[in-house]
């Protein structure tokens, strides 16, 4: 069963691509939206300003009454009401009226515009208005922001806290999103414990744990994470509790490629093994399958490797999962040494950028998380290139640029 | 008091960075330190691999043993020992001897190797090495990724997943960071509404409240919002209620300039007004003060003009209430139109940019919500400049890169 070669990182992601994708709806509290993915189209229930709307504290008149006057020729006005945020004035405003007015209150009947309080001399219900204003000023009129039944969002964006006041000035305080996946993670190995000053023997501390939860926090997911030694039928009872709940499983340990491993054999037992063994550097013993109909991503023991397979064939499936379709942005920098690698294999190569160069760091391994810490950035050396050499071109992805 | 000219916006920002920080620190599960921020340097307590450990399947030996053998003259060893991950052989091993071990296991005493199971062919206890290797081949030594005392991380750190990783390999399953800030958020208006279908009369939907809630939990920071109508009385009840119990306040509405409003009023009751009024635009109603020692932003009642003011005046200070020190990037790109400004003035025009080229919106007004949702970056006006023409080069911020 298990594929005797390599297979191009492409293909792998190709397969997991084709995976069909359920995407499940929730409507949750407009409170609760910010960075949420909108399920559904929002078309407005109401206009907004929902009334012609004073823009300025002041009084509001008719325009004609005040053509041509000025500071040093005002026009003379009677005050027939006073009207606050939030109130209406039931006065119909005929020529040489006026109707005090705050910022955000209904422009009364027969006014077309609002004269700044600035500009005025208020002396007991008589008004000197000392500009000329044009029809219009200083009023927001129905509808400048919003026309109701106005498609105001589309289905998949991302809400930002600008997305959330045109839906609540919409009418609406709750909104379809997708829901965030759950996400099963088993990390798996006898040595492994948590972390404490005291390990002795064997004992490992359990990196992958921290590391995982927070790759899957990143992609907005919701992470639960169990640790299972390596013992099949512990590990198989844990993926059945998993996936009973979750929509997806990860985990860490036991793919080892050139025999049978604990997960990999647990997952080709009770499910359908589909990749195992990529041409990545790091990531090479990465299997993937389907278990229940569910997606099942096996990751290597390794830090660094987990990570590398985790950005290379997890988080987009995780966004894809919630809705979420955009891409991390590879940009172009120059090489400062060169970089060997091997046509085939895709090679992700941490490294440091600022500025137009990147350089890779001399510290490797798959287990050394101090690449990854001291990395701001990946190399990617496609299959199809034989390496880079130093002043060329090659893709980066920076790390701050993964997050959603 | 109230400060009669518009003052620069690069100087009400002076004085709000004047303004003292103090910094909270907690300390807090690793568990839930993904996209915290560091307080306090980290040492580790652990060397990591905390042994020379095994980097594959397979057989411990000395080297020696096996040079110059090959599949055609392999080297005889015996079997003297089998151990898994989190297992401790207890033999000393000597010429001629070999203990099966798995990746992640103690290198044996006497050891110095590990041959991949690939290479070998078990019979029993005996065991044929079918390649010649090298002293430490597959085998990661101690201290590889951390030495015990190593500084692996600095005060002040964004913790991504990989830095999570690295201190739980030094020993830490509880790390110290800077506290959220909890701001408290009050917005007046006695217009204002939560957001349903069947407003009437002079209501209207307060979008303020979710815009800026989203905009505080951009920062990481941790709102709590209240609405609260006109009345002094009652805001000052608010601003002393908000003020005993979080680190500082954001307003909305109340802040005319021309004369005492509100909630500036009421800032300058019981505390400073240090800003009142900015040349910025939108935005120009912006007042800022100290009110028991604790920084209070009053923001308009404009949904765009509040958006602005926080952007230009306290995202950057939340995220320094957390110790994020990152400021957003602008950008360099071309206007596709002419933009005008006026000097002494600082513009953020709404725009969208794809590629090279940047386009203000033609859609304006600082209450149109719309020129937010449909643009994807400011364009930045400083107050030096009168505008741009077409085909200049101008400077852009990207909405996407204000989120921490």
């Amino acid at each position: 069963m298990f594929l005797s070669e390599l297979m191009p990182a492409r293909d792998a992601l190709s397969i997991i691509k084709s995976v069909p994708l359920k995407l499940d709806v929730e409507e949750i509290p407009l409170d609760d939206a910010h960075r949420r993915v909108l399920a559904e189209d929002v078309k407005s229930l109401l206009s907004s300003p929902p009334f012609d709307k004073s823009a300025m504290d002041g009084y509001a008149l008719r325009a004609e009454d005040s053509f041509g006057h000025s500071q040093t020729n005002p026009a003379h006005l009677k005050i027939k009401d006073r009207i606050g945020a939030g109130q209406m004035s039931n006065v119909t405003l005929k020529n040489g009226e006026a109707v005090k007015i705050a910022t955000g209150a209904p422009i009364p009947e027969g006014a077309d515009a609002v004269v700044m309080e600035e500009y005025t001399i208020e002396d007991g219900n008589n008004l000197e208005v000392e500009m000329s204003l044009t029809p219009g000023e200083n009023v927001s009129p129905i509808g400048e922001d919003i026309v109701v039944g106005d498609l105001v969002l589309r289905a998949g964006q991302l809400l930002r806290p600008q997305d959330l006041a045109i839906i609540a000035s919409s009418g609406y305080d709750e909104v379809k999103v997708f829901k965030k996946p759950k996400i099963g993670v088993i990390t798996t190995g006898n040595e492994l414990v948590m972390p404490n000053p005291d390990i002795s023997g064997a004992e490992v501390i359990n990196s992958n744990h921290y590391t995982v939860k927070a790759l899957v926090e990143a992609t907005m997911a919701c992470p639960t994470l169990v640790h299972r030694v390596d013992n099949a039928e512990i590990v198989e009872e844990e993926f059945e509790r998993m996936l009973a709940t979750h929509d997806a499983l990860i985990t860490t340990g036991g793919t080892a490629i050139s025999k049978g491993d604990v997960v990999v054999d647990v997952a080709d037992k009770i499910g359908e093994v589909l990749i195992h063994g990529v041409a990545l550097r790091p990531g090479k013993p990465f299997a993937f399958g389907k278990v229940h109909d569910k997606p099942v991503f096996m990751l290597s023991g390794y830090p660094v490797a987990a990570m590398v397979q985790f950005d290379v064939f997890i988080r987009q499936q995780l966004k894809r999962m919630q809705g979420i379709n955009t891409c991390p942005k590879t940009v172009k920098k120059t090489a400062a040494r060169k970089i060997a690698s091997t046509l085939g294999r895709t090679d992700y190569i941490r490294a440091v950028t600022d500025g137009e160069m990147v350089k890779p760091l001399k510290i490797k391994g798959s287990g050394i998380i101090r690449s990854m810490v001291e990395s701001n950035c990946y190399i990617i050396i496609e299959e199809n290139l034989e390496g880079v050499e130093a002043g060329e071109e090659c893709e980066v992805i920076l790390y701050d640029s993964l997050q959603v």
